[in-house]
């Protein structure tokens, strides 16, 4: 802890912001100092949006996204596919989906992915939720939108094998090469992956 | 603009924490979730303490620090040695400099350094009080603690020049290899100045 040097007021801010995802203690002082400097402009309506995001923001009890309704918005939006849930690791995998506007259906939030190394097990996840979830009437499909990584895949299959018994169609994400993406800089399983699943030209 | 996914709330709290130093669109989507995440242990009170910031500290009219009181902490700090002022670019030299503990004085921030590129004359620093404070009874020597950039020290000589008049003792810190720093790292004008400015053994 290095010592203080500004006012306790100041010194609680820099660390404070120094917990921040991606800000270290030097970045923190650096921030603090940049915020203060624009106190009329940043710091006071970055204050009362935190104030109201953390009044306000609550975590949807049915499909795990935060949001300030509980039944969140996606949730209680008619015009979606209600055919169809969308499973995620995160909200943030959510808010990227959202983003590319590719699908219009609810969503699942697991709130993980199954670890062994770091004790992350079924119960640990929101899987029973999912199959309660699936079991609803009108549900066809289920789409896994996992991370392509190893622990992702290993959640994908617990998942479907949670699921077989409702008897619907399981889908998940295809691999292949990402748009603008130049083959000589992906690996060897997305070239395989993608040479596997050519399409038509 | 990237399509917004989230509500309002959490939209505004994402556009706002964008403009902080060293956070992009990206990483600011990421910061506002681990916050969300942790509503009750960083984002509220990281909300009280921004909050707090913004309503109670002030720039010292004096030397340009920031703090909860004008004049600041150091200023009115009688401890402290009144012959010796050190001129500092920016609030952050002062916060390193105090940190280093390295000269119990009072200082002034000049509030950047003159540069003919970014359009900043001595009007725009505050050269005149800097003067002004110097000509106070007592004063006797001012410490030059400026960048070592070509800014800098185009700045330390502005500065010596105008306060040449007064007569007082002016210096600036001593160039060389910083402590820890190997040699082999360091650039031909470090080294130079460091065996210039050599010292008995």
């Amino acid at each position: 802890m290095p010592q203080a040097v500004a006012g306790p007021e100041i010194e609680r801010l820099i660390q404070l912001l120094g917990r921040m995802p991606g800000l270290g203690p030097r970045s923190a002082r650096r921030a603090a100092l940049q915020l203060i400097k624009k106190r009329e402009t940043l710091l006071a309506p970055l204050a009362d949006a935190m104030r109201i995001a953390a009044d306000r923001i609550v975590v949807c009890h049915a499909c795990g996204n935060v949001d300030t309704s509980d039944p969140c918005t996606i949730c209680r939006d008619e015009t979606r596919d209600p055919t169809t849930l969308v499973v995620v690791e995160d909200v943030s995998d959510l808010w990227a989906l959202e983003r590319s506007g590719a699908v219009k259906a609810r969503y699942h939030v697991l709130g993980g992915v199954l670890s062994a190394l770091d004790g992350v097990r079924p119960e640990h996840l929101t899987i029973a939720l999912l199959v309660e979830r699936a079991s609803a009437p009108g549900v066809k499909e289920i789409i896994l939108a996992l991370n392509a990584t190893v622990d992702g895949q290993t959640t994908a299959h617990y998942v479907t094998e949670s699921l077989k018994p409702l008897g619907l169609t399981i889908t998940r994400l295809a691999h292949g090469v990402p748009v603008g993406g130049e083959l000589d800089y992906l690996d060897e399983g997305t070239l395989t992956a993608a040479i596997r699943s050519r399409t038509a030209f």
